[in-house]
Protein backbone atom coordinates (compact mmCIF):
# COMPACT_ATOMS: atom_id res chain seq x y z
CA UNK A 1 0.00 0.00 0.00
CA UNK A 2 1.46 3.44 -0.83
CA UNK A 3 2.39 6.04 1.71
CA UNK A 4 -0.69 7.87 2.95
CA UNK A 5 -0.50 11.51 2.30
CA UNK A 6 -2.73 13.85 3.87
CA UNK A 7 -4.89 17.40 2.47
CA UNK A 8 -2.07 20.28 2.78
CA UNK A 9 -4.88 22.84 2.79
CA UNK A 10 -8.63 22.60 4.25
CA UNK A 11 -11.31 20.89 2.53
CA UNK A 12 -13.69 22.57 4.12
CA UNK A 13 -12.03 26.09 3.38
CA UNK A 14 -10.58 25.79 0.02
CA UNK A 15 -13.67 24.08 -1.32
CA UNK A 16 -16.53 26.03 0.22
CA UNK A 17 -19.20 28.48 -2.10
CA UNK A 18 -17.98 32.14 -0.64
CA UNK A 19 -19.11 35.22 -2.40
CA UNK A 20 -18.85 35.41 -6.06
CA UNK A 21 -18.08 31.77 -6.71
CA UNK A 22 -18.08 30.43 -10.40
CA UNK A 23 -19.32 26.52 -10.78
CA UNK A 24 -17.71 27.09 -14.51
CA UNK A 25 -13.82 27.97 -12.65
CA UNK A 26 -14.07 24.63 -10.73
CA UNK A 27 -12.04 22.36 -12.83
CA UNK A 28 -13.15 18.19 -12.22
CA UNK A 29 -10.35 16.89 -13.14
CA UNK A 30 -8.68 18.80 -10.02
CA UNK A 31 -7.64 17.64 -6.79
CA UNK A 32 -7.98 21.01 -4.94
CA UNK A 33 -5.94 20.78 -1.65
CA UNK A 34 -4.20 17.33 -2.29
CA UNK A 35 -0.41 16.80 -3.48
CA UNK A 36 -1.10 13.28 -3.85
CA UNK A 37 -1.94 10.38 -6.41
CA UNK A 38 -4.58 8.05 -6.72
CA UNK A 39 -2.65 5.46 -4.54
CA UNK A 40 -1.78 7.65 -1.49
CA UNK A 41 -5.30 8.73 -1.48
CA UNK A 42 -6.88 5.45 -1.61
CA UNK A 43 -4.73 5.05 1.45
CA UNK A 44 -5.46 7.89 2.86
CA UNK A 45 -9.19 6.84 2.76
CA UNK A 46 -8.33 3.58 4.46
CA UNK A 47 -5.91 5.22 7.22
CA UNK A 48 -8.46 7.68 8.39
CA UNK A 49 -11.68 4.88 8.71
CA UNK A 50 -11.07 4.37 12.25
CA UNK A 51 -10.92 8.27 13.11
CA UNK A 52 -14.44 8.62 11.52
CA UNK A 53 -15.58 5.83 13.09
CA UNK A 54 -14.54 6.79 16.44
CA UNK A 55 -15.89 10.29 16.32
CA UNK A 56 -19.01 9.06 15.21
CA UNK A 57 -19.59 6.77 18.09
CA UNK A 58 -18.62 9.47 20.22
CA UNK A 59 -21.31 11.69 18.71
CA UNK A 60 -23.89 8.51 18.97
CA UNK A 61 -23.31 7.99 22.54
CA UNK A 62 -23.39 11.45 23.23
CA UNK A 63 -26.81 11.51 21.68
CA UNK A 64 -28.23 8.85 24.41
CA UNK A 65 -27.41 11.85 26.75
CA UNK A 66 -29.41 14.69 25.87
CA UNK A 67 -26.95 16.37 23.56
CA UNK A 68 -29.00 17.40 20.55
CA UNK A 69 -25.99 17.70 18.08
CA UNK A 70 -26.46 15.86 15.00
CA UNK A 71 -24.72 15.63 11.43
CA UNK A 72 -26.77 16.37 7.92
CA UNK A 73 -24.69 15.28 4.58
CA UNK A 74 -27.10 16.67 1.52
CA UNK A 75 -25.26 14.96 -1.22
CA UNK A 76 -26.57 16.72 -5.03
CA UNK A 77 -24.65 15.59 -7.84
CA UNK A 78 -25.75 14.89 -11.57
CA UNK A 79 -26.22 11.23 -12.59
CA UNK A 80 -22.82 8.98 -12.18
CA UNK A 81 -20.84 11.77 -10.65
CA UNK A 82 -20.58 8.97 -7.79
CA UNK A 83 -22.70 10.05 -4.37
CA UNK A 84 -23.33 6.13 -4.45
CA UNK A 85 -19.69 5.65 -4.24
CA UNK A 86 -19.54 8.35 -1.44
CA UNK A 87 -22.22 6.41 0.63
CA UNK A 88 -20.77 3.17 0.04
CA UNK A 89 -17.42 4.04 0.57
CA UNK A 90 -17.31 6.64 3.26
CA UNK A 91 -20.28 6.50 5.40
CA UNK A 92 -19.79 2.96 5.22
CA UNK A 93 -17.08 3.11 7.84
CA UNK A 94 -19.57 4.27 10.20
CA UNK A 95 -21.24 2.23 12.26
CA UNK A 96 -24.79 1.88 10.67
CA UNK A 97 -26.28 2.25 13.88
CA UNK A 98 -25.82 5.67 14.35
CA UNK A 99 -25.92 6.23 10.92
CA UNK A 100 -29.65 7.16 8.36
CA UNK A 101 -29.34 7.40 4.94
CA UNK A 102 -32.26 8.88 2.66
CA UNK A 103 -32.54 8.96 -0.65
CA UNK A 104 -34.99 11.02 -2.65
CA UNK A 105 -36.43 10.06 -5.38
CA UNK A 106 -39.75 11.11 -7.23
CA UNK A 107 -42.15 12.50 -5.15
CA UNK A 108 -45.15 10.11 -4.24
CA UNK A 109 -49.06 11.31 -4.85
CA UNK A 110 -49.07 11.84 -0.85
CA UNK A 111 -45.76 14.28 -0.86
CA UNK A 112 -46.70 15.74 -3.41
CA UNK A 113 -49.72 16.91 -1.87
CA UNK A 114 -48.03 18.65 1.13
CA UNK A 115 -44.99 21.06 0.85
CA UNK A 116 -41.89 19.86 -0.67
CA UNK A 117 -39.89 20.17 2.49
CA UNK A 118 -42.68 17.89 4.06
CA UNK A 119 -40.69 14.81 3.52
CA UNK A 120 -37.60 15.92 3.85
CA UNK A 121 -38.62 17.11 7.94
CA UNK A 122 -39.60 14.10 8.24
CA UNK A 123 -36.05 12.01 6.98
CA UNK A 124 -33.82 14.08 9.32
CA UNK A 125 -31.66 12.59 11.66
CA UNK A 126 -32.12 12.45 15.37
CA UNK A 127 -29.80 13.62 17.44
CA UNK A 128 -26.34 11.66 17.84
CA UNK A 129 -27.21 10.62 14.33
CA UNK A 130 -25.15 11.35 10.76
CA UNK A 131 -28.02 12.02 8.33
CA UNK A 132 -27.56 11.59 4.43
CA UNK A 133 -29.41 12.88 1.84
CA UNK A 134 -28.70 11.05 -1.38
CA UNK A 135 -30.61 13.94 -3.32
CA UNK A 136 -32.99 16.49 -1.28
CA UNK A 137 -35.01 19.49 -1.46
CA UNK A 138 -32.76 21.14 -4.08
CA UNK A 139 -34.43 18.78 -6.46
CA UNK A 140 -37.04 21.21 -6.12
CA UNK A 141 -35.10 24.13 -7.12
CA UNK A 142 -32.86 22.18 -9.64
CA UNK A 143 -34.29 19.82 -12.14
CA UNK A 144 -37.83 21.92 -11.49
CA UNK A 145 -36.26 25.01 -12.68
CA UNK A 146 -34.84 23.20 -15.72
CA UNK A 147 -38.05 21.53 -16.90
CA UNK A 148 -40.35 25.05 -15.59
CA UNK A 149 -41.58 23.05 -13.47
CA UNK A 150 -42.18 25.92 -10.79
CA UNK A 151 -42.57 29.59 -11.92
CA UNK A 152 -39.92 32.09 -10.64
CA UNK A 153 -42.07 33.02 -8.17
CA UNK A 154 -42.30 29.59 -6.42
CA UNK A 155 -38.69 29.04 -7.12
CA UNK A 156 -38.16 32.62 -5.38
CA UNK A 157 -40.26 31.32 -2.00
CA UNK A 158 -38.13 27.59 -2.35
CA UNK A 159 -35.12 29.49 -2.07
CA UNK A 160 -36.08 31.70 1.06
CA UNK A 161 -37.81 28.73 2.63
CA UNK A 162 -34.88 26.01 2.27
CA UNK A 163 -32.38 28.70 4.31
CA UNK A 164 -35.16 29.50 6.71
CA UNK A 165 -35.80 25.52 7.20
CA UNK A 166 -31.48 24.90 7.23
CA UNK A 167 -31.62 27.64 9.43
CA UNK A 168 -33.79 26.36 11.78
CA UNK A 169 -31.96 23.15 11.69
CA UNK A 170 -28.68 24.35 12.70
CA UNK A 171 -30.02 26.69 15.83
CA UNK A 172 -31.94 22.99 16.95
CA UNK A 173 -28.23 21.32 16.74
CA UNK A 174 -27.94 20.12 13.43
CA UNK A 175 -24.14 20.66 11.69
CA UNK A 176 -25.50 20.80 7.75
CA UNK A 177 -23.00 20.35 5.14
CA UNK A 178 -23.53 20.44 1.49
CA UNK A 179 -22.25 18.86 -1.39
CA UNK A 180 -22.12 19.13 -4.70
CA UNK A 181 -20.01 16.02 -6.67
CA UNK A 182 -19.13 18.02 -9.90
CA UNK A 183 -18.24 15.67 -12.70
CA UNK A 184 -17.62 17.32 -16.49
CA UNK A 185 -19.85 16.40 -19.39
CA UNK A 186 -17.82 14.03 -20.87
CA UNK A 187 -16.53 12.00 -17.88
CA UNK A 188 -20.23 11.87 -17.57
CA UNK A 189 -20.39 10.33 -21.22
CA UNK A 190 -17.87 7.82 -19.91
CA UNK A 191 -19.54 6.95 -16.98
CA UNK A 192 -23.10 5.77 -18.58
CA UNK A 193 -20.86 4.06 -21.34
CA UNK A 194 -19.23 1.71 -19.30
CA UNK A 195 -22.50 1.13 -17.46
CA UNK A 196 -24.03 0.19 -20.50
CA UNK A 197 -21.75 -2.07 -21.45
CA UNK A 198 -21.43 -3.41 -18.02
CA UNK A 199 -24.46 -6.23 -17.50
CA UNK A 200 -23.65 -6.01 -13.76
CA UNK A 201 -24.30 -1.92 -14.21
CA UNK A 202 -27.47 -1.81 -15.89
CA UNK A 203 -29.95 -1.93 -12.75
CA UNK A 204 -28.54 1.81 -12.33
CA UNK A 205 -28.97 2.85 -15.85
CA UNK A 206 -32.64 4.48 -17.42
CA UNK A 207 -32.82 6.17 -20.25
CA UNK A 208 -34.16 9.35 -18.67
CA UNK A 209 -30.40 9.74 -17.59
CA UNK A 210 -29.53 10.42 -21.08
CA UNK A 211 -32.85 13.08 -21.73
CA UNK A 212 -31.64 15.02 -18.45
CA UNK A 213 -28.35 15.10 -19.91
CA UNK A 214 -29.44 17.24 -22.63
CA UNK A 215 -30.21 19.81 -20.17
CA UNK A 216 -26.91 20.10 -19.18
CA UNK A 217 -26.00 23.58 -19.80
CA UNK A 218 -29.31 24.04 -17.28
CA UNK A 219 -28.32 21.97 -15.09
CA UNK A 220 -25.17 24.05 -14.31
CA UNK A 221 -26.92 27.51 -14.21
CA UNK A 222 -29.75 26.11 -12.08
CA UNK A 223 -26.42 24.97 -9.48
CA UNK A 224 -24.85 28.10 -10.26
CA UNK A 225 -28.24 30.17 -8.29
CA UNK A 226 -28.26 27.17 -6.25
CA UNK A 227 -25.54 28.28 -4.38
CA UNK A 228 -25.76 32.20 -5.03
CA UNK A 229 -28.76 31.97 -2.75
CA UNK A 230 -28.83 29.22 -0.67
CA UNK A 231 -24.48 29.02 0.83
CA UNK A 232 -24.88 30.75 3.82
CA UNK A 233 -23.08 30.66 6.90
CA UNK A 234 -24.55 27.92 8.99
CA UNK A 235 -25.14 25.73 5.64
CA UNK A 236 -22.47 26.80 3.58
CA UNK A 237 -22.44 24.74 0.34
CA UNK A 238 -18.96 22.78 -1.20
CA UNK A 239 -18.26 22.24 -4.95
CA UNK A 240 -16.19 19.09 -4.89
CA UNK A 241 -14.30 18.09 -8.02
CA UNK A 242 -15.15 14.27 -8.69
CA UNK A 243 -14.22 13.19 -12.06
CA UNK A 244 -11.45 11.34 -9.94
CA UNK A 245 -13.42 9.09 -7.82
CA UNK A 246 -10.68 8.61 -5.13
CA UNK A 247 -10.45 12.49 -4.39
CA UNK A 248 -14.12 12.96 -3.60
CA UNK A 249 -14.09 10.37 -1.48
CA UNK A 250 -10.82 11.92 0.61
CA UNK A 251 -12.36 15.39 -0.15
CA UNK A 252 -16.09 14.13 1.69
CA UNK A 253 -14.22 12.01 4.62
CA UNK A 254 -12.24 15.38 5.60
CA UNK A 255 -14.80 16.91 4.98
CA UNK A 256 -17.05 14.95 7.95
CA UNK A 257 -13.50 14.50 9.72
CA UNK A 258 -13.19 18.19 10.33
CA UNK A 259 -16.58 19.21 10.86
CA UNK A 260 -17.12 16.61 13.74
CA UNK A 261 -13.90 17.83 15.21
CA UNK A 262 -15.27 21.16 15.20
CA UNK A 263 -18.55 19.62 17.39
CA UNK A 264 -16.45 19.55 20.67
CA UNK A 265 -17.72 15.59 21.08
CA UNK A 266 -16.24 13.64 24.05
CA UNK A 267 -17.40 10.39 25.86
CA UNK A 268 -20.47 11.00 27.93
CA UNK A 269 -19.05 11.41 31.72
CA UNK A 270 -20.90 8.57 34.05
CA UNK A 271 -24.46 9.33 35.26
CA UNK A 272 -23.92 6.67 38.23
CA UNK A 273 -21.50 5.93 40.79
CA UNK A 274 -18.33 4.38 39.19
CA UNK A 275 -17.39 2.84 41.67
CA UNK A 276 -20.10 1.48 43.34
CA UNK A 277 -21.42 -0.48 40.25
CA UNK A 278 -17.95 -1.81 40.22
CA UNK A 279 -18.64 -3.32 43.92
CA UNK A 280 -22.07 -4.03 42.52
CA UNK A 281 -20.79 -6.28 39.60
CA UNK A 282 -18.17 -8.26 41.24
CA UNK A 283 -20.67 -9.16 43.89
CA UNK A 284 -23.35 -10.16 40.79
CA UNK B 1 -2.70 -11.81 8.26
CA UNK B 2 -4.14 -15.43 8.85
CA UNK B 3 -4.88 -17.98 6.15
CA UNK B 4 -8.09 -17.71 6.29
CA UNK B 5 -10.08 -20.98 7.10
CA UNK B 6 -13.54 -21.76 6.19
CA UNK B 7 -16.52 -23.05 8.14
CA UNK B 8 -16.45 -27.09 7.81
CA UNK B 9 -20.15 -27.45 8.78
CA UNK B 10 -22.88 -24.82 7.70
CA UNK B 11 -24.01 -22.36 10.56
CA UNK B 12 -27.07 -22.53 8.86
CA UNK B 13 -27.38 -26.41 9.78
CA UNK B 14 -25.80 -26.82 13.12
CA UNK B 15 -26.62 -23.51 14.53
CA UNK B 16 -30.01 -24.03 14.10
CA UNK B 17 -32.71 -24.93 16.91
CA UNK B 18 -34.49 -27.90 16.07
CA UNK B 19 -36.81 -29.84 17.93
CA UNK B 20 -35.43 -31.56 21.09
CA UNK B 21 -32.57 -28.31 21.19
CA UNK B 22 -31.66 -27.63 24.76
CA UNK B 23 -30.10 -23.90 25.76
CA UNK B 24 -28.22 -25.49 28.41
CA UNK B 25 -26.54 -27.73 26.21
CA UNK B 26 -24.76 -24.90 24.06
CA UNK B 27 -21.51 -24.18 25.27
CA UNK B 28 -21.10 -20.08 25.01
CA UNK B 29 -17.28 -20.96 24.70
CA UNK B 30 -17.26 -23.63 21.73
CA UNK B 31 -16.98 -22.58 18.00
CA UNK B 32 -19.34 -25.58 16.65
CA UNK B 33 -18.65 -25.89 12.42
CA UNK B 34 -14.93 -24.33 12.92
CA UNK B 35 -12.05 -25.48 13.26
CA UNK B 36 -9.85 -22.51 13.00
CA UNK B 37 -9.21 -19.94 15.86
CA UNK B 38 -9.12 -16.44 16.43
CA UNK B 39 -6.74 -15.16 13.58
CA UNK B 40 -7.99 -17.32 11.12
CA UNK B 41 -11.73 -16.22 11.96
CA UNK B 42 -10.82 -12.29 11.43
CA UNK B 43 -8.86 -13.37 8.41
CA UNK B 44 -12.41 -15.13 7.02
CA UNK B 45 -14.29 -12.05 8.40
CA UNK B 46 -12.28 -9.57 6.55
CA UNK B 47 -11.97 -11.48 3.22
CA UNK B 48 -16.32 -12.55 2.72
CA UNK B 49 -16.74 -8.63 3.20
CA UNK B 50 -16.48 -8.47 -0.86
CA UNK B 51 -19.11 -11.18 -1.48
CA UNK B 52 -21.50 -10.30 1.14
CA UNK B 53 -21.36 -6.46 -0.44
CA UNK B 54 -22.00 -8.23 -3.56
CA UNK B 55 -24.84 -9.87 -2.59
CA UNK B 56 -26.66 -7.41 -0.90
CA UNK B 57 -26.31 -5.39 -3.71
CA UNK B 58 -27.87 -7.50 -5.88
CA UNK B 59 -30.87 -8.13 -3.51
CA UNK B 60 -30.97 -4.42 -3.44
CA UNK B 61 -30.86 -4.34 -7.55
CA UNK B 62 -33.63 -6.78 -8.06
CA UNK B 63 -35.80 -5.05 -5.01
CA UNK B 64 -35.91 -1.87 -7.52
CA UNK B 65 -37.27 -4.07 -10.35
CA UNK B 66 -40.39 -5.23 -8.60
CA UNK B 67 -38.53 -8.02 -6.58
CA UNK B 68 -40.10 -8.64 -3.47
CA UNK B 69 -37.74 -10.57 -1.85
CA UNK B 70 -35.74 -9.21 1.16
CA UNK B 71 -33.71 -9.99 4.56
CA UNK B 72 -34.75 -9.41 8.15
CA UNK B 73 -31.77 -10.40 9.99
CA UNK B 74 -33.49 -10.42 13.95
CA UNK B 75 -30.79 -9.76 17.17
CA UNK B 76 -31.96 -10.98 20.77
CA UNK B 77 -29.50 -11.73 23.01
CA UNK B 78 -28.34 -10.75 27.05
CA UNK B 79 -26.46 -7.22 27.34
CA UNK B 80 -22.78 -7.37 26.37
CA UNK B 81 -23.24 -10.14 24.16
CA UNK B 82 -22.42 -8.71 21.09
CA UNK B 83 -25.12 -7.29 18.87
CA UNK B 84 -23.70 -3.93 18.40
CA UNK B 85 -20.41 -5.57 17.40
CA UNK B 86 -22.42 -7.73 14.93
CA UNK B 87 -24.27 -4.65 13.26
CA UNK B 88 -20.37 -2.74 13.14
CA UNK B 89 -18.46 -5.32 12.09
CA UNK B 90 -20.99 -7.63 9.77
CA UNK B 91 -23.89 -5.78 8.75
CA UNK B 92 -21.26 -2.43 8.30
CA UNK B 93 -19.82 -4.51 5.59
CA UNK B 94 -22.92 -3.88 3.29
CA UNK B 95 -23.71 -0.69 1.63
CA UNK B 96 -25.39 1.79 3.81
CA UNK B 97 -28.07 2.62 1.00
CA UNK B 98 -29.84 -1.06 1.28
CA UNK B 99 -29.63 -1.44 4.76
CA UNK B 100 -31.82 -0.11 7.74
CA UNK B 101 -31.20 -0.96 10.98
CA UNK B 102 -33.80 -0.68 13.68
CA UNK B 103 -33.19 -0.51 17.21
CA UNK B 104 -35.78 -1.49 19.66
CA UNK B 105 -35.79 -0.01 23.42
CA UNK B 106 -38.23 0.48 26.05
CA UNK B 107 -41.80 1.47 23.57
CA UNK B 108 -42.74 4.74 23.72
CA UNK B 109 -46.42 5.97 25.02
CA UNK B 110 -47.87 5.93 21.47
CA UNK B 111 -46.26 2.14 21.08
CA UNK B 112 -47.36 1.15 24.14
CA UNK B 113 -50.98 1.96 23.31
CA UNK B 114 -50.85 -0.10 20.15
CA UNK B 115 -50.33 -4.43 20.00
CA UNK B 116 -46.52 -4.95 20.57
CA UNK B 117 -46.31 -5.54 16.44
CA UNK B 118 -47.34 -2.25 15.34
CA UNK B 119 -44.37 -0.42 16.08
CA UNK B 120 -41.98 -3.68 14.34
CA UNK B 121 -44.49 -3.50 11.25
CA UNK B 122 -43.30 -0.08 10.89
CA UNK B 123 -39.44 -1.27 11.08
CA UNK B 124 -39.94 -3.76 8.60
CA UNK B 125 -37.32 -3.75 5.58
CA UNK B 126 -38.79 -2.61 2.13
CA UNK B 127 -37.96 -5.29 -0.94
CA UNK B 128 -34.44 -5.45 -1.73
CA UNK B 129 -33.07 -3.91 1.57
CA UNK B 130 -31.70 -6.02 4.31
CA UNK B 131 -33.17 -5.40 7.65
CA UNK B 132 -31.86 -5.82 10.78
CA UNK B 133 -33.46 -5.36 14.43
CA UNK B 134 -31.30 -5.24 17.74
CA UNK B 135 -34.35 -6.16 19.76
CA UNK B 136 -37.47 -7.31 18.59
CA UNK B 137 -40.78 -8.34 19.63
CA UNK B 138 -39.29 -11.16 21.13
CA UNK B 139 -38.50 -8.71 24.20
CA UNK B 140 -42.61 -8.90 24.77
CA UNK B 141 -41.86 -12.69 25.24
CA UNK B 142 -38.99 -12.06 27.28
CA UNK B 143 -38.84 -9.78 29.80
CA UNK B 144 -42.31 -9.33 29.92
CA UNK B 145 -42.16 -13.34 30.75
CA UNK B 146 -39.46 -12.70 33.19
CA UNK B 147 -41.27 -9.77 35.09
CA UNK B 148 -44.43 -11.05 34.77
CA UNK B 149 -45.84 -7.93 33.16
CA UNK B 150 -47.31 -10.25 30.92
CA UNK B 151 -50.08 -13.49 32.33
CA UNK B 152 -49.95 -16.51 30.65
CA UNK B 153 -52.79 -16.17 28.33
CA UNK B 154 -51.07 -12.66 27.03
CA UNK B 155 -47.75 -14.66 26.63
CA UNK B 156 -49.39 -17.57 24.77
CA UNK B 157 -51.28 -14.98 22.54
CA UNK B 158 -48.23 -13.21 21.74
CA UNK B 159 -46.27 -16.67 20.78
CA UNK B 160 -48.66 -17.07 18.16
CA UNK B 161 -49.39 -13.59 17.06
CA UNK B 162 -45.70 -13.67 16.57
CA UNK B 163 -45.69 -17.15 14.16
CA UNK B 164 -48.47 -15.64 12.01
CA UNK B 165 -46.81 -12.53 11.81
CA UNK B 166 -43.23 -14.32 10.74
CA UNK B 167 -45.17 -16.34 8.02
CA UNK B 168 -47.08 -13.48 6.46
CA UNK B 169 -43.71 -11.76 6.68
CA UNK B 170 -42.13 -14.63 4.92
CA UNK B 171 -45.45 -14.84 2.31
CA UNK B 172 -44.65 -11.82 1.29
CA UNK B 173 -41.32 -12.04 0.69
CA UNK B 174 -38.93 -11.68 3.32
CA UNK B 175 -36.48 -14.06 4.35
CA UNK B 176 -36.18 -14.19 8.40
CA UNK B 177 -32.73 -14.89 9.81
CA UNK B 178 -33.52 -15.20 14.00
CA UNK B 179 -30.06 -14.97 15.72
CA UNK B 180 -29.63 -15.39 20.03
CA UNK B 181 -25.96 -14.60 20.51
CA UNK B 182 -24.81 -16.64 23.54
CA UNK B 183 -22.83 -15.99 26.60
CA UNK B 184 -22.29 -17.22 29.54
CA UNK B 185 -23.00 -15.49 33.11
CA UNK B 186 -19.46 -15.25 34.10
CA UNK B 187 -18.84 -14.05 30.86
CA UNK B 188 -21.18 -11.28 30.84
CA UNK B 189 -19.65 -10.22 34.27
CA UNK B 190 -16.03 -10.32 32.21
CA UNK B 191 -17.38 -7.50 29.94
CA UNK B 192 -19.62 -5.59 32.34
CA UNK B 193 -16.48 -4.91 34.21
CA UNK B 194 -14.63 -3.73 31.34
CA UNK B 195 -16.81 -1.29 30.58
CA UNK B 196 -17.09 -0.17 33.90
CA UNK B 197 -13.31 0.18 33.83
CA UNK B 198 -12.83 1.95 30.72
CA UNK B 199 -14.61 5.71 30.19
CA UNK B 200 -15.16 5.39 26.93
CA UNK B 201 -17.56 2.82 27.73
CA UNK B 202 -19.36 4.27 30.49
CA UNK B 203 -22.07 5.18 27.85
CA UNK B 204 -22.91 1.66 27.20
CA UNK B 205 -23.38 1.00 30.90
CA UNK B 206 -26.65 1.16 32.66
CA UNK B 207 -27.07 0.21 36.70
CA UNK B 208 -30.49 -1.21 35.34
CA UNK B 209 -27.82 -4.23 33.79
CA UNK B 210 -27.02 -5.72 36.86
CA UNK B 211 -30.59 -5.50 37.91
CA UNK B 212 -31.57 -7.76 35.08
CA UNK B 213 -28.59 -9.75 35.31
CA UNK B 214 -29.78 -11.09 38.43
CA UNK B 215 -32.73 -12.91 36.72
CA UNK B 216 -30.47 -14.65 34.44
CA UNK B 217 -31.64 -18.25 34.81
CA UNK B 218 -35.49 -16.67 34.54
CA UNK B 219 -34.06 -15.38 31.07
CA UNK B 220 -32.49 -18.67 30.25
CA UNK B 221 -35.80 -20.46 30.52
CA UNK B 222 -38.08 -17.46 28.87
CA UNK B 223 -35.42 -17.52 25.78
CA UNK B 224 -35.85 -21.82 25.89
CA UNK B 225 -39.82 -21.47 25.60
CA UNK B 226 -38.74 -18.67 22.69
CA UNK B 227 -37.37 -21.90 20.84
CA UNK B 228 -39.89 -24.49 21.51
CA UNK B 229 -42.59 -21.94 20.51
CA UNK B 230 -41.63 -19.84 17.97
CA UNK B 231 -38.57 -21.79 15.65
CA UNK B 232 -40.90 -22.26 12.98
CA UNK B 233 -39.42 -23.59 9.35
CA UNK B 234 -40.23 -20.18 7.58
CA UNK B 235 -38.30 -18.42 10.59
CA UNK B 236 -35.96 -20.43 12.90
CA UNK B 237 -33.80 -19.09 15.74
CA UNK B 238 -30.09 -19.63 15.60
CA UNK B 239 -28.04 -20.20 18.70
CA UNK B 240 -24.11 -18.45 18.49
CA UNK B 241 -22.21 -19.03 20.89
CA UNK B 242 -20.69 -16.00 21.27
CA UNK B 243 -18.20 -16.14 24.43
CA UNK B 244 -15.76 -15.65 21.24
CA UNK B 245 -16.57 -12.58 19.63
CA UNK B 246 -15.17 -13.19 16.31
CA UNK B 247 -17.06 -16.63 16.14
CA UNK B 248 -19.92 -14.73 16.86
CA UNK B 249 -19.07 -12.42 14.16
CA UNK B 250 -17.87 -15.44 11.53
CA UNK B 251 -21.09 -16.99 12.02
CA UNK B 252 -23.72 -14.24 11.86
CA UNK B 253 -21.72 -13.22 8.30
CA UNK B 254 -21.72 -16.86 7.18
CA UNK B 255 -25.70 -17.42 7.89
CA UNK B 256 -26.23 -14.69 6.03
CA UNK B 257 -24.26 -15.41 3.13
CA UNK B 258 -25.72 -18.91 3.02
CA UNK B 259 -28.95 -17.29 3.38
CA UNK B 260 -28.75 -14.93 0.28
CA UNK B 261 -27.32 -17.52 -1.72
CA UNK B 262 -30.49 -19.25 -1.60
CA UNK B 263 -32.16 -16.12 -2.73
CA UNK B 264 -31.67 -17.05 -6.51
CA UNK B 265 -30.62 -13.77 -7.20
CA UNK B 266 -28.91 -12.44 -10.57
CA UNK B 267 -28.70 -8.72 -11.69
CA UNK B 268 -31.79 -7.17 -12.91
CA UNK B 269 -31.85 -7.79 -16.93
CA UNK B 270 -32.18 -4.38 -18.58
CA UNK B 271 -35.65 -2.82 -19.27
CA UNK B 272 -34.24 -0.92 -22.25
CA UNK B 273 -32.71 -1.71 -25.44
CA UNK B 274 -28.97 -1.92 -24.82
CA UNK B 275 -27.84 -1.32 -27.97
CA UNK B 276 -29.93 1.80 -28.91
CA UNK B 277 -29.18 3.47 -25.38
CA UNK B 278 -25.53 3.10 -26.16
CA UNK B 279 -26.20 4.98 -29.43
CA UNK B 280 -27.77 7.49 -28.15
CA UNK B 281 -25.13 8.00 -25.48
CA UNK B 282 -22.43 7.89 -28.14
CA UNK B 283 -24.28 10.86 -29.59
CA UNK B 284 -24.86 12.81 -26.41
Amino acid sequence: MAAVVEFKKSPSKILKVGRGFELSGVDPQSTPGYPGKKASGVALLAGQDHRLDVLQEMLFAQGQFGNPQRLLLILQAMDTAGKGGIVEHVVGSMDPQGVKVAPFKAPSDEEKAHDFLWRIEKALPAPGFVGVFDRSHYEDVLIHRVHAWADAAELERRYKAINEFEARLSAEGTTIIKVMLHISRDEQKERLLARLDDPSKHWKYSPVDLTERAFWNSYMDAYQIVFDKTSTDVAPWHVIPANKKWYARIAVQELLLETLAKMDLAWPKATFNVPAERARAVQS
